[in-house]
C-alpha cells in the first residue's frame, strides 16, 4: 500500500490527499503538523533531505517528494492527466506557475498570517509585495477561467487539483477573492467533483 | 519551425536554448533582454498573459510557457526524459524543487546584484534570507551529487539541464560555490556533454 507523509494544514499536502480521494486509492497516512518536529527528525531527513512534506512512499519503499511531482506520478494513466504531449505540457505549465508564482506568494502570505511561529513576519515590508504578487497570480488564473471551465480546457486535470490547494484558502491570506468571479465558480466546480474531500479530511493514522 | 522567445541573460531562457542545442533542433529565436519592454507589450501579453520569458511557439502556432514545461515537452521521447514512471517522477521532483526552492533564492539574489533596475533591493533584509535559502538549496543538490553523477542517477536528464540554468551562474549571486565540490564536478560534466553551448550563445535573430 502507498504511504503518504503529509501536513494536515498544508495546501501542498492537501493536493495529494485530494487526488488520492478523487482516484479512490487507499493509503496509509502519517501526519506531521507544522511545528510537530517530524520534518526535522533525522529519520525523516533520511527519507527526504529537503525536509518537506508531502512525501510519498511506494509499496516497494521508493520515495517521491514535491507535491506536484507526486500528483503527476499518481495521475499518470488516469483521467486527470492527458496522454497528448501538448495537453500534458499545459498541465505542466500551470503546475510550474503554481510552484513559482502562486505558492510563493499566496501560500506564503497565508502562512505568515495563520501560524503563530511566523507572527514576526507580519510587517508591511513582507506582506505588501506578497499581496501584490498573489493578486497578480490570481489575475492570470482568472483570465484563463473566463475562457475555459478548467485551467487547461474543458476537462479537470491534475493542474486544477494543484492550483486548488492554495487558491481555495487564499482568503485566509487576505486576498480579495470577490474580485475573481471565474475563480470562485471554478472552486465550486472542483468541490462538486465526485470523491471530493475538504482540507480537514484526514484518513486514519497509520500505526 | 519552432520559435523561441527568450531573454539572453536569463537562466530560465538559457535552459531551453541549452536543451535545443543538445537535441540539435533548429528554431527561430526572438530575444527580449531585461528592460527591453518586449514582455510588457500588448502583443506579447496576448501570447503569454503571465508576461514572462521563455515562451515556445510550435509550428502550428500553439504556445507553451514556463521554462520547465517547455523542457519536458521538448525532451519527451529523447534520452533526456526517461519513459519509466518513477524515473520521470524524479525528474519532476527536481524540476519543481528548482522552481520553488532554487530559482526563488539563487536566481532572485543574482538578479538583484546584477540588474541595475533592481539596485534598490540590495539591502541585508532582502539579501540575507536569499543567501541562506540558496545555500540550503545547493546543499540538497550537493548531497544528491555526492551519491550519483547526475541528479536522478547515472544518466543526464532534463532535470540536470533545468538545475544547470541558475546553478552555473550562482557565484554572481554571491553564493559560496567552493563549499560544493560535487556540484562543481557536475557543472563540468554538463559543460562537456556533446552539443553544449554557453549562456552567451544565441542563434541568429528571426526577422
Amino acid at each position: 500500500m502507498l504511504t503518504l507523509y503529509s501536513m494536515p494544514s498544508s495546501g501542498n499536502s492537501y493536493k495529494v490527499r485530494l487526488l488520492l480521494a478523487f482516484l479512490g486509492l487507499p493509503y496509509a497516512h502519517i501526519g506531521g503538523e507544522y511545528g510537530s518536529g517530524l520534518t526535522d527528525s533525522a529519520e525523516f531527513r533520511a527519507l527526504n533531505p529537503a525536509g518537506k512534506l508531502p512525501l510519498l512512499k511506494l509499496e516497494d519503499g521508493r520515495l517521491i517528494a514535491e507535491s506536484n511531482a507526486i500528483l503527476l506520478y499518481l495521475a499518470r494513466g488516469t483521467r486527470f492527466l492527458p496522454d497528448d504531449a501538448f495537453e500534458q505540457a499545459l498541465c505542466h505549465q500551470w503546475m510550474f506557475f503554481e510552484q513559482n508564482s502562486h505558492e510563493t506568494t499566496i501560500a506564503v502570505r497565508a502562512a505568515i498570517l495563520s501560524y503563530p511561529q511566523r507572527a514576526h513576519l507580519r510587517t508591511p515590508d513582507k506582506l505588501d509585495p506578497l499581496l501584490e504578487g498573489g493578486h497578480r497570480a490570481l489575475s492570470i488564473m482568472e483570465a484563463q477561467l473566463q475562457k475555459t471551465p478548467w485551467l487547461t480546457g474543458d476537462k479537470p486535470t491534475v493542474a486544477d487539483i494543484s492550483l486548488y490547494g492554495y487558491t481555495h484558502s487564499a482568503h485566509t491570506g487576505g486576498f480579495d477573492m470577490p474580485r475573481f468571479p471565474a475563480i470562485n465558480a471554478w472552486l465550486d466546480r472542483v468541490a462538486t467533483e465526485p470523491g471530493y474531500v475538504p482540507l480537514s479530511f484526514l484518513p486514519d493514522e497509520a500505526s
